[in-house]
C-alpha cells in the first residue's frame, strides 16, 4: 500500500462553494477505481494544524497506482482547480504495510 | 475510522537510533489493538514535505478509540521519547468514511 497525505490551507479560506467543487473532484478520483483503496478531502479538526486547514488523503494499492492515478483526468482536474487557490502545502507519501 | 497523522521533524536530524526506537514505541502502541486498525511511523519520500522528514500515521475505529490511544501507557511513552527531539509539528484529525 502508498499513502498519500497531503495537508493545506487555501487562500482565500475555503468556502462552502469551493469545497463543494473540491468533493466534485474527489468523487471522480474515486470513481476511477484503478489501485485506489480510499480517498478523501477533509477538514482538519486537529488543534495543533500548522495553519493547516484541510488534507486530500489517498490510499493506493501500490506507488505505481499513486504514479497512475497522479497523470490521470480527474486528478489534473482536481489539481488545476485547487492548486491556484492553496496557499500552503505539505505532503507526505510513504510505502506502507507489507 | 478516525484518521490521525502527525506530520514532523526531529531536531537534532533523526538517526537510526532514534528511528529503531522510535519503531519499538510503534509495536507497543499496535499491541494495545484497542480500536487501532494501522499504526506506524515512516520517513516522507515526498518532494513538497515544507521540511517534515518523517510521519505517524493512526487509524482508529473512532475518535473514542483515538481519545483512548492518547491516554495509553504505549502513547504517553512514545510522545515522551519523541516530543523533546521534534522540532515541528503538523497534525491532521479526520472523522473519515461512513
Amino acid at each position: 500500500m502508498f499513502d498519500h497525505v497531503v495537508m493545506m490551507r487555501f487562500e482565500p479560506e475555503a468556502d462552502a462553494a469551493l469545497l463543494e467543487r473540491v468533493e466534485r473532484c474527489a468523487d471522480r478520483v474515486r470513481a476511477e477505481r484503478d489501485g485506489i483503496e480510499a480517498f478523501f478531502v477533509q477538514p482538519n479538526a486537529a488543534d495543533r494544524s500548522d495553519g493547516l486547514t484541510h488534507a486530500a488523503i489517498g490510499v493506493f494499492a501500490s506507488s505505481k497506482a499513486r504514479d497512475r492515478h497522479q497523470v490521470s483526468p480527474a486528478h489534473r482536474e482536481m489539481e488545476a482547480f485547487m492548486m491556484p487557490r492553496i496557499a500552503r502545502i505539505a505532503v507526505f507519501d510513504a510505502e506502507v504495510g507489507s
